[in-house]
């Protein structure tokens, strides 16, 4: 018994991780042309940054994500990171090779500046005097904590959905600085639909009498709506194939198919995992962040997206999959087909998978050996280079 | 300008149209093993019944469709019928040869017995003591509405969405007196995705606190989250494709791109639409309708689809959309492949357009060619069939 107990105690102290937080005492001037500032950052790392200072990967989350990556909090929790499964020793995102990075995007609300925070002109909570952000406010506001941790460039910067729109930011606007970018399920411009489903999201909020334009008190959300918001969302994470697959046409067991309030199985999920939202997000937050996304266009402030993507001079690696109706695979194909015609380098893999836009979170192992040997090139160069630049 | 005048006068007389009501007094018992009865039936008609009582066609309206399909029903009336293109004299339903009927539903508020009308044994509306309908019931009335009208036969019943599961339950369940059947964007059980739709139309209604458990005063609808409720319907009906072709990524000209209340253009027509739809539709019809929606299954009281379609023995013509995604081309494509399986006479065509699950009523062009001859072969047997009995 003694040597496995001894390797789980080493396992577990391993795994433990803290989210820490930095207060940058300075004003950000957002694409709006407001300023935000000081800004309070949550992040979390992994892994140990190396003497050179270049074995950093940014891990971007998405739209309701957090800093928690990977790793346990504390012994009694029992889920770890939103990413844990690539994020370790011997996991994909190495941490004996690399230094991992995520942290919480401003507009938020799991530790880093956003409507709930406390505005420090007025002594009070922003609620909608917070400024609209666009998703490239977010990715200055991390390099101003990369800056503030002296880290001077990136081996990598991945992230999912809203991560993959980070990724794709921090290649175009820090081209000196970011080796390489892994968007997957992202998109070059948020869609229509996308914004009409956002669109529902919203209306849902505002209906709530208690959501007040904003000003409830966190501990009375408008619940209904919100729930209800984010059982829009959940629509939009999965597809066809997969609530066929985990719900059917089921009807809820203790429900009758002739009650008027008998619900089907994707009936009662929706409203059950709308329903437990309200506790772990602000709803402010959730409104922010859903504006950022629909604002998103990479090709914002350029003449179009053949000179925005002229700047994405390093290596990218895209991911789109066939079931993602949400941000579809045309969506990451007109980017990718820009990025050819310009000769840039980019490699691209269409995943067949059909878990709808939350493949990524589902079924990482459909495309992590793609990453896995990608990053190794990449970090293969990074080493060469630094080996040039000590002789 | 004589002859231009009478011309204009003569055809305005031919297009005017009214709403009949028939009332049927006997007790339908529904698939839930409910009662209901008295039924009162709205329908209309367009051209003659002709003397052999065999040139009837059934339009089968879908979810917020109504009675009146073709023709104006005064001389100031902007709008015609829902499907006025396809019904008239020279039309594809062409009431020089064909007598057209549509009927609105039961479990709706156009004129048919639906939760808004009075229940004969309480003297007050039915509101939610009204019973769940399935789509089989809503045939079975209209089945009663053409024997009240001693109509003994159908050349053929044709609809759209739920038009389209209602020629398909007539085929199957009353294969004596319907001689072919269209169904058009159907399906042959709706999907969970579809279901989880509208389990967020139901779920903003229910939030809205002017609902009252239906309880509202027909003049004090539920509005905000009926509308809600109708913008999650607009969405499903329209495409990626039909929604970046009508709005883009256009932000709204009044509205500022940073204003935290600033709408793209696709919120603005979601919300505009979604607000005038309760001045015209019962909100507990629209949630009775829906659940119908979500509980049609063809193989219901069946042991599968093999033995429920082995029934469909006339023609069937069969079209599918290549962007609807609420109902898609794969769910008909099921249908249609047991139908091929079991040797029955089916076509099916797959027709590519952008307009989503609404092309069948913003394209007709396309799929009306195949409708036109597939007529003309069944009206050739009917009347063959007519001199051999006479003979």
């Amino acid at each position: 018994m003694g040597p496995f107990l001894v390797e789980s105690v080493l396992s577990e102290a391993i795994n433990l991780v803290e989210t820490k937080t930095l207060v940058i005492d300075e004003e950000l001037r957002l694409e709006s042309g407001r300023l935000l500032g000081p800004l309070t950052l949550a992040y979390e790392t992994y892994g140990t940054l190396n003497a050179e200072r270049n074995n950093t990967i940014l891990v971007a989350h998405a739209w309701t994500g957090d800093a928690h990556a990977a790793g346990f909090h504390s012994r009694e929790d029992r889920k770890p990171g939103w990413w844990d499964d690539l994020i370790g020793p011997g996991r994909l995102l190495d941490t004996d090779r690399y230094h991992v990075i995520c942290s919480n995007v401003i507009g938020s609300c799991k530790g880093s500046t956003g409507p709930a925070s406390i505005n420090p002109q007025t002594g009070r909570p922003y609620r909608l005097s917070f400024p609209i952000l666009m998703v490239r406010d977010m990715v200055r506001a991390q390099k101003l904590l990369l800056d503030a941790l002296d880290i001077p460039s990136l081996v990598t910067v991945i992230g999912g959905s809203m991560g993959a729109m980070q990724a794709l930011e921090w290649g175009i606007h820090y081209p000196g600085m970011v080796r390489s970018i892994i968007p997957i399920a992202g998109t070059g411009r948020t869609s229509p639909m996308a914004i009409a489903l956002n669109a529902l999201a919203r209306q849902a909020i505002y209906n709530d009498p208690l959501w007040k334009k904003g000003n409830y008190k966190p501990e009375h959300q408008p619940v209904s709506g919100f729930a209800l918001a984010r059982a829009v969302g959940h629509i939009s994470f999965l597809s066809e194939e997969s609530m066929a697959m985990k719900f059917g046409r089921r009807f809820t067991a203790r429900d009758g198919l002739f009650d008027f309030f008998g619900q089907f199985e994707v009936e009662r999920y929706l409203e059950y995992n709308g329903n437990n939202f309200p506790s772990r997000f602000d709803c402010n937050a959730f409104l922010y962040l859903a504006k950022a996304l629909d604002l998103y266009d990479v090709a914002w402030n350029f003449s179009g997206l053949e000179e925005a993507l002229e700047r994405l001079t390093c290596p990218s690696l895209w991911f789109a999959f066939s079931s993602d109706w949400l941000y579809r695979p045309e969506q990451t194909e007109e980017v990718v087909e820009v990025l050819q015609g310009l000769g840039q380098p980019v490699e691209y893999h269409r995943i067949e998978s059909d878990y709808g836009h939350d493949s990524f979170l589902v079924e990482p192992e459909k495309f992590t050996p793609y990453v896995g040997s990608f990053l190794e090139r990449v970090w293969q160069r990074v080493q060469a280079e630094t080996v040039a630049k000590e002789n």
